[in-house]
């Protein structure tokens, strides 16, 4: 495979709690004149998910921890919102003002639980991941094969910021349909000797790549199509991304 | 911009030191039938930059240092490699049997200083990155340049791993063309309100992208043509991309 192409889905309407996300995926392939394929990837912004499912939180529900509201100074944010971030998170990484670095409860590292802070219509909201993005990924695969008859692989990707890097990028949360590690050990490289680079993040780098068309700006182009993507089918779970705590040098 | 094409272009040969990149850069696109346009983009996997530049290295060359036969048997390594990636680095941050994490002397934090071993008839050698990648691409863009009129972006990307992540993604290592980050402060979103999500990283994703196509796997395929890709234009330097230490957290 040679051509990767990728489409920002038109027209995807904002989302609200309890809408379609297949029906509002299969209208942004028809205005785009795609006809889904086997082997094709969906590409979807954890955001999008996130309000479909509910997961908007008015901070005026939040009752604050006393944990939250001794470390909100030092932290420099609203306690209601370091209430939710801990009850996301596993454990706290690292902490420096404005910012919390934690392992989330889904198992990957990020910064302030992945929680995106929202001002709608005047009221002052937080909006969490997903529940389980894998299984949110899975819904949508499932809702597009029953629809096409097409086994595509979906992604759902946010932001993350990087250790030693300035700059966000797209990450991986869920999928589901694709094997989200490409495992090469073993396979020749042109020499015909074994490969040195073997393990290959695969998942991470399609949602890496719908991200430079999403451009992290707003809701406008959540969706992504992508075809040509070599990638390994299965039934995928972010958890295989995850390096394992006892490998993990800088925890 | 709605639709993003990459192409990995055909029949690239194995390189050699002192083969032309521009020259060869342009038979690929040749071969695929493309004709370079303003704001293309090039990605070119380092392993080809330095084969060109001449950075293999004969281990038998090397005399290990006193520094690298200590450290040898704890790292599961051959001293004359240590030798190459203590003197490729400014620090080292970890080490673990088999690994050396370091921030590399370019800036960057890589394991075992980026260096990629090989074994080509018979000889054991280590092949180092380009001495200055950022040169290196801007030698590319301004070749292409000056070959077809043409102001494109070049992106030099290695395989880099992650703190807490498992599997390699493409990071880019040098620029020319581009701003490698793409800041949004200040921009407004869907409802008019100022971002959160703020400073992209562009060029890392343009790295990891094109590295979807070049599969790790071999040479076959190092040099990937991208076209529909929202950058900025401007000079551009990789050191933008890393982030300064005292702001950093996990070293």
């Amino acid at each position: 495979m040679n051509r990767l192409t990728l489409t920002a889905l038109p027209g995807i309407p904002l989302i609200r709690p309890g809408d379609d996300l297949t029906a509002i995926t299969l209208e942004g392939l028809e205005r785009a004149g795609i006809q889904l394929a086997d082997g094709d990837v969906l590409v979807v912004a954890s955001k999008i998910i996130s309000k479909a499912e509910g997961r908007l939180v008015p901070l005026a529900d939040v009752t604050p921890t006393p944990e939250a509201e001794a470390l909100a100074p030092y932290l420099d944010k609203d306690p209601r919102l370091i209430t939710l971030i801990l009850a996301e998170s596993a454990a706290v990484l690292r902490t420096r003002p404005g910012l919390i670095i934690v392992e989330h409860r889904l198992g990957f590292v990020c910064a302030n639980a992945g929680i995106d802070q929202s001002n709608v219509e005047g009221e002052d909201a937080a909006l969490l991941l997903p529940e389980d993005p894998d299984a949110s990924a899975r819904r949508l695969r499932e809702g597009l094969r029953a629809a096409t008859g097409a086994d595509v692989a979906v992604v759902i990707n946010d932001s993350h910021g990087r250790a030693w890097r300035q700059g966000t990028v797209g990450a991986a949360i869920g999928v589901a349909g694709l094997l989200p590690l490409t495992d090469r050990r073993g396979d020749a490289d042109l020499f015909g000797r074994a490969m040195r680079v073997t393990v290959l993040g695969t998942a991470d780098e399609i949602a890496a790549a719908a991200s430079l068309l999403q451009g992290g700006v707003d809701e406008a182009r959540p969706i992504i199509h992508m075809r040509g993507v070599p990638y390994r089918r299965g039934e995928g779970s972010i958890r295989e991304l995850l390096r394992p705590k006892e490998m993990d040098l800088f925890r």
